[in-house]
């Protein structure tokens, strides 16, 4: 994999030039994007310094942006025929702040058609008859099989760090609007949510601080306090799962870290219940244009999900977001004794084939909640595919989640 | 003016059909638009019964949107050459709600340059020589000519009650995120709020009612215990603007309604100073892409509060959100001994000319807090010019809020 770390070390000691750190992401896409299908769209390589936008820190990184994410200069078509060569006036924020940074955003990556659960055609880096997971599928993968050093996804339910599990590879799930979610396709209002993918964990952490203006490689509470969250209300884990979660608590033992179990409290059960309410109420009016007047092109997992989302009640949702800002409150009583809790990041490996991407059963409670979950990767299961494990922190404190997660992936790799 | 309920009477007895009650519209828009100026854009007319939507409950009914609202059949310039022609692939989810229901939205009222304070060209319906306000100028100018019953607008700071106030209409700035902002162009995250405007407190009721599916003439606490804020820490009021509140706390004594006194804790204070950081912060990221690469094309207001923004950091940011978080919560207690509390809804009149929209001082608090606030009209200053009085009710108390208003409008007019 391309590391921004390392590329972004090369270029301040002078060993590489930032053309020639694209290069080597333009390298790595013509070698391996056929057999992987990470992109929707590749940026036109104007050439050497033409006009690779402003000099920044970013500068020779090249960033792959999932295809519900605009873009002025590339098209933006939502995975979906009906956005098909669609061009939007303006970039997202996230991309614009890219661009300031001076970062190259070098083509789009796949997304599951509007961010949902039908599959797309990309293939995981680590093993092409599996899934690369979604719904950021592309981002995941481009980073994985080593053509990018940074990708941006998106998380409504578990598609950052899923497919991060998926393919073995390091993203964060920021804090709720820690990254601006404007000029992003809207699925769900309160849970959409602005990810990163890169390497490792300190090449995330690095692009979190670049892109947002927060130290994330501040200082976090020494030594860090870990907890362990089983989610039993989201049911039982693969086997490799269970084995990935074990393999962590000896993992941190073995660097004399005790990571203690921690109950959660029953509020967070009944959240976890109630976010596919949400998510489906605002999903009917954020996709109500495409459904009203485009459905037969819709997908039909999205399609079985917009006709019964017509049913929910505003009585429903407005129950279900009361269960959801209880579960906010209470959420601070869970890191009570803790700074930062590791649990599943996904049931398993990445499941065979590409007809499903995946459960983001141990996802959701925390997008609905709004805190930071980072993915770590370093583990494998019985097949050899990557098993990752998600560190979740307080809200607003990313950067603890990102110091407890660079913790964890020393400590798997020691 | 046009009134929603009336209309919809009148269709509902058969004294008017849904497309006679669309012609009143479209005659009253073509006497009196060349005056007054207030769209952007006017759909074509398809003809009687061809085309105007599904049959519901607001079939008839003729709905200005305001031109930051995409519309997939209408363009949507954001009141800005940078958006000449634009035409978004799809509808806002608020103009699907609206089609859903059987409106017709008739055209694009005019908005400043994306809802910012540069002025447009539109006049007030009660003296051309004034200022409509902003930035829903368009929408709330179209109501009140009798143009419309109905239209749509976003407030941002004041950009709702103040038109209203100024152009003698009702309106309402619901609770946030209960109209879904998804399709409107974005200048702040945590404070752009869609509102609607209307002929009386009735009519926003209604059509709030029909658009959202959650009860909003539903029985609100009886009697309703009014409290009148005064908010120093905005400035003074105009001598228009303190009379019609002693007025309205007269015209409340006279039903045998006391309005008492209500003082607000210091951190609304507090929030009121923080609201143009948070504003500034997030228009930064908002409209990076207008500011990085057509930046000569904003307009100078605008162009400097961007230039402004470019300055303000994360943590003033963050700060900034962390007393408004404290605002909201401390919101509770200003409601501890009422149900709804009156105040300013603009300094005074509309100013005169068109050089400025007026002063938002009055209306960003409560942007901030998220609580639903309502304008009624009925009174005039000295020079007869409208001035609004301002209900507003605790945070997801839409009706109670507008049962407030309704009440406060019976006893204004009796």
């Amino acid at each position: 994999m391309l590391s921004l770390v390392d590329l972004l070390n090369r270029i301040r000691s002078g060993a590489l030039t930032p053309d020639a750190a694209l290069g080597l992401a333009r390298a790595a896409i013509a070698e391996r994007e056929g057999r992987i299908g990470a992109f929707a769209h590749l940026a036109e390589d104007r050439g050497e310094g033409a006009g690779e936008g402003v000099p920044g820190p970013l500068s020779g990184i090249a960033v792959g942006v999932k295809d519900i994410i605009d873009t002025a200069d590339m098209p933006t078509a939502m995975g979906s025929p009906i956005y098909d060569g669609w061009r939007p006036r303006a970039d997202a924020a996230i991309v614009s702040a890219l661009r300031r940074a001076g970062a190259t955003p070098i083509g789009k990556t796949t997304t599951t058609p509007f961010a949902f659960l039908d599959p797309t055609a990309t293939r995981n880096p680590r093993n092409p008859e599996h899934t690369p997971g979604g719904s950021s599928a592309g981002s995941a993968a481009a980073v994985a099989a080593g053509m990018v050093p940074l990708a941006l996804g998106t998380q409504t339910g578990g598609s950052v760090i899923r497919p991060a599990s998926f393919c073995g590879v390091a993203a964060i799930k920021p804090s709720f609007r820690l990254i601006p979610t404007v000029g992003v396709k809207c699925f769900s209002w309160t849970l959409d949510t602005v990810g990163l993918f890169a390497a490792t964990v300190p090449d995330v952490a690095l692009a979190l601080e670049l892109l947002t203006g927060r130290p994330m490689r501040a200082a976090a509470p020494e030594p860090i306090r870990f907890g362990v969250v089983m989610q039993d209300f989201a049911g039982d884990p693969d086997r490799d799962g269970a084995a990935a979660l074990e393999e962590t608590v000896r993992a941190l033992q073995a660097v004399g870290i005790e990571a203690r179990p921690v109950a959660l409290p029953a509020s967070m059960a009944e959240a976890w219940a109630v976010h596919p309410v949400i998510q489906s109420f605002e999903a009917r009016a954020a996709l109500a244009w495409e459904y009203d007047h485009r459905r037969d092109d819709l997908p039909p997992l999205l399609r079985a999900e917009l006709e019964a989302a017509q049913g929910v009640t505003a009585a429903e949702y407005d129950a279900a977001r009361s269960v959801a800002n209880r579960a906010r409150r209470d959420a601070k009583s869970v890191f009570a004794e803790v700074d930062a809790i590791i649990t599943y990041a996904a049931p398993g490996e990445a499941p065979h084939g590409l007809g499903s991407t995946g459960q983001a059963r141990f996802n959701r409670l925390w997008t609905l909640l709004g805190t930071p979950c980072v993915n770590v990767p370093g583990l494998r299961g019985a097949s050899g595919l990557p098993v990752g494990i998600q560190v979740v922190a307080p809200f607003a404190r990313d950067h603890v989640a990102l110091a407890a997660a660079a913790r964890l992936e020393r400590a798997l790799s020691s």
